[in-house]
């Protein structure tokens, strides 16, 4: 099949302006990877039919497809060898509806996190979950992903916030579940597996979302505490307390936090003493201000010295200084270039032994070697990047993947937790993962797309 | 193969004591329904060996095997024709291990959930998830139905209590998936296809769930309301204030709670004016007695007419009256044997309309037609009972289902809410159910049971 065959293929089975042409295609932003725009030809499908048209032509010609959403997964699994059709959602019919009594929303799967989110507000609701790529990231990908964020262990990840899905499978089958209710059990719940699919069961068209009601608006505090343990304790003390919501709760180790906070325009670590753990809380007091009733509820936790110090911001300026320093790690990336990061899960009570027992195999493997820590607290999900003056080599890279995945999975973790296998994964996964659930996992991409047409190579 | 042969098989292949002799199968309660006991034979695996063993005999003589849990199921899944194995949990080895600090649990799949509800008390924490048949139903056969239950409008129904899963496959893959965490994305969440498979795909042996912080105390309120939207605005208007969590909203409408009142020892409706519809909401006030508040929030609500009449509980004994009204559904079946049953979830804004359409349409059919319903108000969870003072005649029982069912999907609800498809509803199924999913379904039943012996006849 040449090319211009294949152009011949995709101009008849398809509406008349859905093969973007080569200049579209090359002024396509990659985004996160240039490998995201690696592709033969883009396809831009305008409807159902279009999807189903252009699984058609895959598989007659063997070319393979790739589902993209934002292009703003960190996984790599919207990225091209160059011999692929990239399927972009751009000109699929848009759609928000949101149905403020039931608290769902029914929406394209082109609809940005963002958008989503400012309609459910203009109607007193959210959408459950918050990215930091909420402007770009569709809600087809962060389905896609299964995407997590800071509120996922209020609100669990998409996986919980979806109801229902629209989807078009590798053979055709259009999927067809927008179901707006919680409980429906009819038979095997096969959304689930498109769900996290990472693109490589089909195509998500469209999904119902269950809202919530917005969130209140929230205090912010930073800690300085001397371990994971005490931060757990002083999380559960906000949750226990009903005069009190916790909304987030987001940790930095020493190192991180500090090496981070140098190149802050403000530093909010100023004023507090060195700690091993620095945690910014986010809570919500119903009764008025927060300052007190959080003061008085950790009372006990500051005379035990499970609390070294805490800030409590007073303005919105000194909450977007505390902010800043959790959510700008860009920066930190760039004096740090040689590095090897991970996105993992732990156990919350297994939180500090893994985050000690890291730090001594890393330091037993060079001693120049520094790893930066910081993550969800709520939910263990920590992301670790351990870095070197100087480019790693190879033996090195392996043996901090050792050092920081290994055990993981004995514990209860996962080497796996918030964006996915993609293709970066790929090789932890047949390391780390079960091998009883990846010999069900290659039944059900077999079963699902046999000819092995939609985004081959990743995940499985 | 005869059964002497099939005794032969499974006493070489089993440990000593997994076949149950002739005199303890015919002991075997079968609780809901007898066809829960009409098997060939019954085995009781004493572990995970066992039960891979097991699998192997089935395939090699196309034997049919039916796992079962606590046999509490509404749906008829654990049914057999007396040609199968019944495969039962008990000997399995037990386990409850509570994590605390993680505030998850691991069980083995023969855990009641009476049992892991009362291991998590002793920690300060809860299941999150509860049903009538608490003592008896297992938290393997809650997996498989993914059960629902009054707190499912604040905390999921099963679905999202399961973090990790470990289950023998039908052709002896074992899925070993036992994650600790709330974020775990290592390619398809296979374990998602049994929860809710209903053990179509396999036999569920273990599984981790995220616990929850222990519920408070709470109080109770009976209110007299003109119809189902002055419901869901009473029950938005409690959601909404922060100093009040709303634990429970359960549904009555008036010919289900006025003839159920006749038959309880105390009638809490006597101080109610006649109303379409009685919601007891349960409700938590951090700062004190909710009494007050809850009035006080919901002023406008009875200025305006929303509510008639509302009654709190003042004693333990009128809140236990006042429930009894609700959870008593078997008395009133005594009086109307001759009934049709549906449970169906409804998206909230549509509860008014489905109820009053389906009374037109069922008045339609036969004057002498009484429909009872009720239900969990927050997920629009509805049990319609449709009965008649004479035996219903199959035309009647058709036009029946008709009227409760038809449009529903379209409406986005769903014919089958909390207790699955077992026997009961395949036909609703292939009449009610996306003909993209059923296809799929087929083919993932295809992959992973090519033999069809597990738990054949349910569901697919």
């Amino acid at each position: 099949m040449t090319k211009t065959n294949l152009i011949a293929e995709l101009t008849a089975a398809l509406s008349a302006d859905a093969l973007l042409s080569e200049e579209q295609f090359a002024v396509l932003d990659p985004v996160v990877t240039p490998e995201n725009t690696h592709g033969l030809l883009a396809v831009a499908p305008r409807n159902l039919e279009d999807i189903v048209g252009l699984f058609q032509v895959c598989r007659a010609t063997g070319t393979a497809l790739i589902p993209q959403g934002g292009r703003t997964g960190l996984a790599g699994a919207a990225t091209g060898t160059g011999a692929e059709i990239l399927c972009l959602g751009h000109k699929m019919p848009r759609r928000i509806v949101i149905d403020p009594v039931s608290r769902t929303a029914e929406v394209s799967a082109n609809t940005t996190l963002a958008d989503l989110e400012q309609a459910a507000r203009a109607k007193g609701l959210t959408a459950g979950i918050d990215i930091a790529a909420r402007d770009s990231a569709t809600i087809g990908g962060m389905i896609s992903t299964n995407a997590g964020g800071m509120e996922a262990f209020r609100n669990g990840t998409m996986r919980q916030r979806v109801l229902g899905l629209q989807a078009v499978l590798p053979d055709g089958t259009i999927l067809n579940d927008l179901a707006h209710v919680r409980k429906c059990n009819e038979g095997y719940d096969v959304k689930q597996l498109l769900i996290g699919g990472e693109g490589t069961l089909g195509i998500i068209t469209a999904a119902t979302l269950q809202l919530l009601p917005e969130p209140p608006v929230a205090d912010t505090f930073l800690l300085a505490l001397p371990d994971a343990a005490a931060a757990l304790v002083v999380m559960q003390a906000l949750q226990s307390n009903p005069q009190l919501q916790l909304l987030r709760a987001e940790a930095m180790w020493r190192d991180f936090a500090q090496e981070n906070a140098k190149h802050q325009a403000q530093n909010p670590l100023q004023t507090l003493p060195d700690a091993a753990l620095y945690v910014i809380y986010e809570v919500h007091c119903p009764n008025g201000p927060s300052e007190d009733m959080v003061f008085a509820t950790l009372e006990q936790q500051f005379e035990t010295g499970l609390i070294l110090d805490a800030i409590a911001a007073q303005t919105g300026q000194q909450a977007n200084d505390i902010w800043a320093l959790r959510e700008d790690t860009l920066t930190l990336f760039k004096f740090f270039p040689h590095a090897e990061w991970f996105d993992i899960s732990i156990p919350l009570a297994h939180l500090d032994s893994h985050v000690k027992r890291v730090e001594t195999r890393v330091a037993a493997l060079d001693p120049a070697l520094r790893i930066h820590v910081l993550g969800h607290l709520g939910d263990g999900n920590l992301h670790y990047t351990v870095c070197h003056p100087e480019p790693l080599t190879p033996a090195l890279v392996k043996g901090i993947k050792l050092a920081v995945l290994d055990g993981l999975k004995e514990i209860g973790g996962s080497f796996s937790a918030e964006h996915g296998i993609g293709i970066e994964k790929r090789v932890a996964l047949n390391q780390y993962g079960d091998a009883g659930k990846l010999a069900i996992m290659r039944a059900i991409k077999q079963a699902l797309d046999p000819e092995n047409i939609c985004n081959p190579g990743k995940v499985v």
